[in-house]
């Protein structure tokens, strides 16, 4: 094959057209991150058109201008549906220049209009006060990746190529980002894409050589090694490599034919062989880019070299005491020659704008982008279809999760055919006992299959892979371009996403205050093998800490559910299935646990988030002592409590309260779920003691309640970070959530009761001796603690 | 070359001898998942030997095993000093029964003995209540790496490498591991090993092919794949696939010899080559084990295939109710000839047991997994050669971070020829100002250097990668093989290695219960660039919640620093880096800001933890109010705050109270550091408002006070999920935590200053609209802001 950078198959004029076209979105990007005046430099440059501070990224800016006037020239040639995930989202300026050259922009914003005056907005509003980040953000049109965080680009670009055979997604991975462990192992997505159901993800390399002060480790490996590591990823690696505009020009241009080409190649013989079912995993082509950091931009700064170095990564001018730096600031804004493409109204000339896809075409308009515009919402089936059956409270008993598997099920088996709806997790599906829906769809697997294998499918929709970032990353891009998704995961590892997690509940934030970006479907987390229930896991494995991390972010956004049994879990899960616009955090365990409500029963205590179960209460007068629980563990634990305490005091008379949406805690002030006072205090009273069973770290529960009259009334027992390999029971006494400790944590907040504290308290103790013994010497829990029955 | 599983150079009697070993780590594996009783099959198994509840991995196990007895003959052969991670971790039963072996665990534990009795115990406490955890854990001699969260066995053999020239850090890799992002990243930490001054790492690659419920990807690529994967990362794979033991033992033998040749012969020749000081990167050689998952256990059950599926993953037989299990379970025990391995007293015979190193060779016994037995104290410059000259508070500024930049170069400079202390960071050492370190030492990268490259370096020890996980993996082991360091990173990307963090945490935890785990020197984190400072970077960038996950954590192992200004940090770099057995969480920001302490203040302010500015205080008489702070920003806002409360109201009474220690402000019942009520009272008085102005989330504050006496008055600000790209001041305006806000709590919350609320809330709303208008206009902060002097 003859060198891709000796072959030149644009034509003179399109390739001078296609130069000034990138030159004008560089001029923009160069533009906005320094002027707030003179936008088509009609004067000379002076520090009055300067803006005070200088923020931005130039450094990755000029190849993601590069590569969107290539991809551009693809769709128009080839009328593709494309969308275009740029991984160093650091390069805002590029992008929004590119969108704005292409018209998106503006329909967005018609205040920064394609004019003298539009440019003015377009220059100064960027990273100003009020005005844009220097990131691609929810604000930019076409994007589905913020990239403030990096890392997760790729991720992102197969869970939009999911399920929407006809677009491609092009990706641009900074050689920075992929350091990134997330980024990483993301290439082996391409294991999990179906070329018959699915869209093609190109990715292209940029190898610009540097991060923000160092070089990069994919720039600095020989090219034999960069070959073979991508090829062992599985990829079909073309390179183009150089800094002379016209070469490169070609060079991409070259690359670009012959890539999609082939992945016209893959999809037509992928949907049209004989077997369409079970198609072979193909070698899909991707691109690496290599070219100077900073690419024409100054050579030098002060004497010391800027392009094709480190110091090209933000702004490579920056002292502007410097009378040198204003005028090779001018030299290099002029450099792009701006008369040539800008009328004199501040329009980009014809001859370049007609070069630019047009409508939904354009990467900045596709619908794909802005999910909330395609979303089909779900088909639900009918929750009565899955009840358990519950005669009364406490005789039966069911795994939640499974359960819900089958629920699971019928929203997988009900929109099939609109094939929107996955279910993501990390080789734990089976293991969340969610395994009912392999009965409708198989575990998606394109890689080598053999015979003992059992529900893997190319078909399959149930997406397992040992990583969380991917199983998060699939997810989030699934949802943005507007499809649904369920994330079940153990509680403890939930953490490794923490940071995703984070950027996604901040561009959900942001979006609502954006107009056009449609509301699309709600992150569903369900998290289970929970901090209570990992006996032979042990420390390592719990930790519930994922709802604090939760419960910091914006109150509009997050929502955190903890039903008590299989009935409330379904209409919770019901419920934030056909929710938009939210993060739903699902805690609820897999194993067999007391069952306490009809379906009916938990469809109303699911709504009013938090009630007083009156079959266990006593209603009449005021309580002693409010026993309240939130989580399963913790509410079997104050039923078993209340009967101990109905055993212990005959005459006591306590109310039962369970919480199953965390935040209906909070005033109403700080979430919309919040409890009005009056409510709050209906459920907990104004005085009377209230012992707190919580699945979490105590201390939430103090935060959430803190402004609430009975604040200081309330005595929460929780996860306190002890626990070992060891009985399910002992769990909760090593924790203090004990049904003994908290019936003793009543009688000691009883007034009435003081007198019979010591009695309680030495009774206590007989009973965990007991209990330590009887586990050291048998390895399981006392008979009565396992069967144990709530009974009023 | 032949192919590997042609050669034999074992001897038949090595062959035979090194099977017996393997068979009896085997047996011993199997027994602690079953048996609790009749440990040498005395009699047929009956019901009443199994264990009540199965718990346990036996999939991975035998391939550990497999790899243990095999790395024991290269170090008897070699005198080699060798550690073993073994990232399959939830082969616990194997790690434990092969340091029983070698008599290891006997050592540490002398009532598992190495006898009929011992064997019994052994078995027993294996997943039992108050017995040891089924995975690998701080208890496990010669162990430093859990397993418990998968993803970080190769960044921790690499760390432990780091450093300690003679050492060879064996790791083995799982199959499901690798898909992990931690993991596929990992790989490249060989461009920041020197072969002259650092040990050797051997990735054992472990493909058996399944994780809990699937096939692994690296299983189902294809070899050639594979081979270029590994290749493409920069090693030298070599395969050994199999499930005949004879050959597999031969061609493991064959792979071990040549691999550990190259080893060698890697490091003679670069540390007695011409060029010692610029090594080239050599391809380190490395293994690929393809063996069959749960290899040698059952082959079906219940008619379906489990040796070599997923189904051997955990208790391959599990429903000894049925009959045929019991039996399989006795077959399977049998078939390693217990009665041929141990004598009657339940002895490993010598025939076998001879083939195990002795004394530190043993990798159950190497000192370097347990580090603090090898910890050599750091030498620590003075701080007073680093103070900032502050000759009465506010009157000068620095940039804290600059500060201890200085500081660091000394602990880097005083510790070079020790080789103990390293610096991580992920591409931000610079950024985040610490770049002074680069004048002692560079940054460590054996990738291809070019002429631009700055402060790179084979010997440097500050180590830069844009991973997080890598810069926590390498970091952690470190400090577990009894070095010391810091991680600088920004503090809202942390949370990325949230898990990471916990993981070490729980292993911190554990371990103080463990005599012979010595303590180890502390895990410091300086985080920086920080949520008041991200400008340009906007609401991507901002996250305080590593507080809060932190302070979850058990409180003897974690404490949380927000140094007002840089002499504090200096004082609180001190301290933690002389720390042990801690996790120590530093914030502070980079930007230049008032100082407020003398280097003897500040000393004597961060020993007490939080205290009384006298002089800025009124301390005649009881205060008006208690303006309060804890972070720089903060502190800022509040000293701003005081100077226009002075101004409004002359008479007003004012405490100031800052806080660096934030686990000062919790109970002492809650935490070591915490105030006892009396102190607490001093400082914030029992009945006076208390504005408190905070870094991170307001809720922890409450969440930490809640018990104290004033807890009701306690009003705090702080980041509440607001801000985007805008100036400095604004940030802290968009969260209310701005001295305009911070003053009108102050008025309002003060009885007697009720007429002034009307007046001081229009002023407020003036001001703010003043602001707003002006950093809209000009891109900027009022110069008043910007210049604000704090005075009394």
């Amino acid at each position: 094959m003859p060198d891709i950078h000796q072959r030149a198959p644009l034509s003179p004029d399109l390739l001078r057209r296609m130069d000034g076209y990138w030159r004008a979105a560089n001029y923009l990007s160069v533009g906005q991150i320094y002027l707030k005046d003179n936008p088509l430099l009609d004067v000379p440059l002076t520090l009055a058109h300067i803006k005070p501070r200088l923020l931005g990224h130039w450094g990755t800016t000029p190849g993601l201008n590069f590569i969107y006037v290539h991809l551009n020239r693809m769709i128009t040639e080839r009328d593709l549906d494309m969308i275009y995930i740029a991984g160093p989202g650091h390069g805002g300026p590029g992008v929004v220049a590119q969108t704005y050259l292409e018209g998106s922009y503006t329909e967005r914003y018609p205040d920064i209009e394609r004019s003298r005056s539009g440019l003015h907005r377009l220059f100064r509003q960027f990273s100003w006060p009020y005005g844009i980040p220097s990131h691609v953000s929810p604000g930019t049109p076409g994007s589905i990746h913020e990239g403030g965080e990096l890392g997760y680009s790729l991720a992102h670009a197969y869970g939009a190529a999911f399920d929407n055979p006809g677009l491609i997604v092009s990706c641009v991975i900074g050689d920075g980002e992929a350091e990134t462990g997330a980024l990483a192992t993301s290439w082996h997505s391409n294991k999990f894409l179906n070329p018959v159901r699915d869209g093609a993800v190109l990715p292209i390399l940029h190898l610009n050589g540097f991060k923000i002060a160092n070089p990069t480790v994919l720039a600095r490996i020989t090219p034999d090694e960069l070959d073979a590591l991508l090829r062992g990823y599985g990829y079909d690696p073309h390179v183009v490599a150089g800094d002379d505009p016209t070469l490169m020009h070609q060079a991409m241009a070259a690359t670009l034919d012959i890539v999609f080409d082939k992945i016209r190649a893959i999809q037509t013989r992928a949907r049209t062989g004989s077997d369409t079912a079970t198609p072979e995993r193909p070698r899909w082509p991707m691109i690496v880019l290599r070219s100077p950091k900073g690419w024409t931009g100054p050579k030098f700064v002060d004497g010391k070299p800027v392009e094709g170095t480190w110091r090209a990564h933000q702004v490579p001018l920056a002292d502007f005491k410097n009378p040198d730096h204003l005028r090779q600031l001018d030299e290099w804004m002029r450099s792009y020659r701006p008369g040539e493409l800008f009328d004199a109204q501040g329009k980009l000339r014809d001859e370049y704008a007609s070069l630019a896809p047009t409508g939904h075409r354009r990467m900045g308009s596709n619908p794909h982008a802005n999910g909330g515009e395609v979303l089909v919402p779900l088909v639900m089936p009918h929750l009565s279809d899955h009840a358990v059956d519950v005669p009364t409270p406490g005789s039966a008993t069911a795994e939640a999760t499974r359960v819900l598997g089958g629920f699971l099920r019928e929203v997988m088996k009900l929109n099939l055919a609109a094939a929107n709806f996955r279910l993501f997790g990390p080789d734990e599906t089976a293991s969340n006992r969610l395994d009912a829906v392999y009965q409708v769809s198989g575990k998606e697997w394109m890689a080598a299959a053999i015979a003992t294998d059992t529900d893997l499918s190319a078909q399959g929709r149930v997406m397992e892979i040992l990583s969380e970032h991917m199983c998060e990353g699939w997810l989030e891009a699934y949802l943005l371009t507007g499809r649904h998704g369920l994330f079940s995961c153990y509680e403890a590892f939930i953490h490794i996403i923490d940071s995703m997690f984070n950027q996604h509940a901040k561009w959900l934030k942001v979006s609502r205050t954006i107009a056009w970006r449609k509301p699309i479907a709600s992150l569903n987390y369900l998290l289970t093998s929970h901090v209570w229930r990992q006996d032979h896991n042990g420390f390592s494995h719990q930790d519930p800490g994922f709802i604090d991390h939760v419960a910091n972010k914006k109150a509009d956004v997050v929502r955190i559910y903890l039903p008590p049994d299989a009935n409330c879990l379904l209409s919770v899960a019901d419920h934030c299935l056909r929710s938009r616009k939210y993060i739903n955090l699902i805690i609820a365990g897999k194993q067999p646990e007391f069952q306490w409500l009809t379906m009916e029963q938990a469809v109303r205590h699911c709504t009013a988030g938090a009630s007083i179960w009156d079959w266990a209460s006593d209603t009449a007068g005021e309580p002693d002592v409010v026993m309240a629980c939130a989580g399963d563990v913790p509410t079997l634990e104050i039923m078993a409590a209340v009967t101990l305490l109905r055993d212990y005091v005959p005459d006591i008379r306590i109310r039962v309260v369970n919480v199953v949406d965390l935040m209906a805690l909070q005033p109403q002030s700080a979430h919309p779920h919040g409890l009005d006072d009056r409510d709050f205090d209906d459920l907990f009273t104004t005085d009377r003691p209230v012992i707190f069973a919580f699945h979490g770290y105590p201390a939430m529960i103090h935060k959430l309640v803190y402004r609430r009259h009975n604040h200081d009334n309330f005595h929460v027992r929780g996860y306190q970070e002890e626990g070992t390999t060891t009985t399910p029971f002992d769990m909760v006494v090593l924790n203090n959530l004990d049904r003994y400790q908290l019936a003793l944590d009543a009688i000691m907040r009883i007034p009435r009761l003081h007198g019979a504290v010591e009695a309680a308290t030495a009774r206590y103790w007989t009973t965990m001796e007991r209990h330590r013994l009887y586990i050291g010497e048998h390895g399981e829990d006392m008979p009565e603690v396992r069967d144990w029955r709530w009974a009023r």
